[in-house]
C-alpha cells in the first residue's frame, strides 16, 4: 500500500484540481467579467473535488500527464458546479445555502446564477476539446459524448427531472437506483472512465472501471442520504435534513436506514473487487470505495 | 445564378433541419420522457433555421455530406433553443410567447424549462462529437470548440449578461456592437464556420467564411431590433415593443431608425463582399446578405 493517506491524497489533488480551474477561468475585461466572477464563485474554493479525484487517480494508472489529467478533473468539476447552481435555484431545489456559503442566486442574483451554470457547462465542454487536453483528437472527442452522456437527458438532467416528479411519490427502491444513477450516478462513472479515456486504456480495463465507478457512485449517494439523514448543517455545509422535508425519493426513504447503509457497504466492497487485477497505483481508488461507507461530511 | 429563390432554399432546409432534429431527440421511455417533450417543444416546429442555412450552404461549397451538415445545423438550432428558453425565464427576459406559442416555462414550468435548456445544451456538443458527424475526430473536436467558443461567458452567455446589466443604461454604439456580437453575432458567425470546418477548408476560406458570419449576423441583430420597433406580434411570433419597454441597448436605440438601416445595408454589402471568390454555390449566402435589409419577420 502507498504510504499517503486518503485524505492527504484527497487533499493534495483538490488543490491541483482548484488551481486547474483557476487557470481556465480567467476573468476579462468587461463587464461579463460579473459573469465570470459568478462561475468562479460558484466553482472554486470548496468541495473534496471527489470527481476531479477519480479523473485524476484513473489516468494515474495510465501515466497520463499531470496537466492534461488536471483539465479534464477541472472540467468535470465545472460541469458539477453548474449542476449545483441550476438545481439550487427557487424553481429547482431551493436552497439558499451551499458548501457553508450562499447559493450562487443568493451571492448574485438568479439571472446571474442561471447564466453561471449556462456558461459552466459550456467551458467544461471546451477544455475538454482544446488540444491541450490530449495529442489524440479522437481523446478529446470521446470525452466529450462520454461527458455528454452522463450529464443530459439520459443522465443527469433526465435524473433531476425525475426526481422533481417523484417528490411526495412513493417509489421502489429499483427506481430510486435508477433515479440516482442518471442523477448523480452517471457522473461519477464518467470521472472514472474519463481517466481511462485520457490513458487510451484497453477495453477490458475501461470496462472494470466503468463498473468500480458504477458501484462507487451508487455508494456515494447512499452515503450522501444517510448524511442528510444523520449529519448537522456545520458537517455538511447545507441545509440538513432537507430530503426528508421536501419528499425526495433516496434509499434512505424507500429502504431505511439500516438496509441503506447494508447497501452502500454491499456496493464499496463490490466496487473494490473490480480493481483486483489493477496494483498498488488503484491503492487510493480502493481507499474511496471503503470511505464511501464511513464518511461523515 | 441557380434557379431556386432564396425563401424555397431557407423552407427546403429547414425542413431538413427539423427531421435532423426530429431524429437526434427521440422520446425515451420513463418518466423523463417529460423532459425530452419539453426539449423537442422547445426545438421542433419553428424559425427559418437561420443558423442552420448558414451551416449547410456552407457545408455545400465544399461538398460535405448531406447527413453530416444536418448533424450540424440541428446541433447549432439545439443550442440556439436551449438559449431563448433560458432567455425567456421570468428571472431573465420574462418573456411567455415565443415563434407565436408560450414559452417554454409557460407550457411545461419553470424547472422543467431551466433543464430543458441545460440538457438541449448538451446534446448540441453531444452531437458535434458524436462519430457520426465527421470521419475526422480534428474536425469534431474543432467544432465543439468553436462552438463553446461562440456560446460560453466569452460569447453568447457572456452578451446576455451585459445585455442584462445595460438594461437602462446609456451605451455607446461601440457597446452595443459588442454586445451584439457576443450575444448573437458569434453563433452566426459560428454556423458558418462550421461549414468550413466540416469542408476542411484551408485558411484563407476559413477566414473569409468568418467574415462574412461576422457582418451577416451583425446585419441581422439590427435588423430584428428595427423589427422589434417597427413589427407586430403577428409578425414576429413574439411580443413586439418589448426592448424600448425594457430599456435595451440595441443600435436603434443609440443611432435611430434610419442610421441603423444604413449600418445594416452596409453590413450585408460588406458581407457579400467577403464571398467574392466563391462560385455559384454562395449564391445563397449572397442572397441571405441582402434578405438582412428587407426581412420583415
Amino acid at each position: 500500500m502507498s504510504a499517503e493517506s486518503l485524505a492527504d491524497a484527497v487533499k493534495r489533488i483538490a488543490g491541483e484540481v482548484e488551481q486547474a480551474i483557476d487557470a481556465l477561468l480567467p476573468i476579462p475585461e468587461g463587464p461579463e467579467s460579473r459573469l465570470f466572477e459568478a462561475m468562479r464563485y460558484a466553482t472554486l474554493g470548496g468541495g473534496k473535488r471527489m470527481r476531479g479525484f477519480l479523473v485524476i487517480q484513473t489516468a494515474g494508472l495510465f501515466g497520463v500527464d499531470r496537466n492534461c489529467a488536471a483539465r479534464v478533473a477541472a472540467s468535470v468539476e465545472m460541469l458539477h458546479a453548474y449542476s449545483l447552481v441550476h438545481d439550487d435555484l427557487p424553481a429547482m431545489d431551493d436552497d439558499d445555502l451551499r458548501r457553508g456559503k450562499p447559493s450562487a442566486h443568493k451571492q448574485f442574483d438568479e439571472a446571474t446564477a442561471i447564466l453561471a451554470g449556462d456558461a459552466l457547462q459550456t467551458r467544461a465542454f471546451e477544455v475538454l476539446a482544446e488540444p491541450a487536453t490530449h495529442s489524440n483528437p479522437e481523446a478529446r472527442a470521446e470525452l466529450v459524448v462520454a461527458l455528454a452522456h452522463a450529464a443530459g437527458a439520459r443522465g443527469m438532467c433526465g435524473g433531476q427531472m425525475i426526481d422533481m416528479l417523484a417528490e411526495g411519490q412513493q417509489l421502489t427502491a429499483d427506481e430510486v437506483g435508477r433515479l440516482q444513477a442518471m442523477k448523480t450516478g452517471r457522473l461519477i462513472q464518467y470521472s472514472v472512465e474519463a481517466g481511462a479515456i485520457l490513458g487510451r486504456a484497453p477495453l477490458h480495463q475501461r470496462h472494470l472501471l466503468a463498473a468500480y465507478g458504477r458501484d462507487v457512485g451508487a455508494a456515494f449517494q447512499i452515503a450522501d442520504d444517510l448524511l442528510d439523514v444523520e449529519g448537522s448543517a456545520a458537517e455538511l455545509g447545507k441545509t440538513a435534513g432537507k430530503d426528508a422535508e421536501q419528499g425526495k425519493a433516496t434509499m434512505v426513504a424507500v429502504l431505511g436506514v439500516e438496509r441503506a447503509r447494508a447497501q452502500a457497504e454491499h456496493l464499496a466492497t463490490q466496487a473494490a473487487a473490480h480493481l483486483d487485477s489493477f496494483g498498488e497505483g488503484a491503492d487510493h481508488l480502493r481507499r474511496l470505495a471503503a470511505f464511501m461507507v464511513t464518511r461523515r461530511n
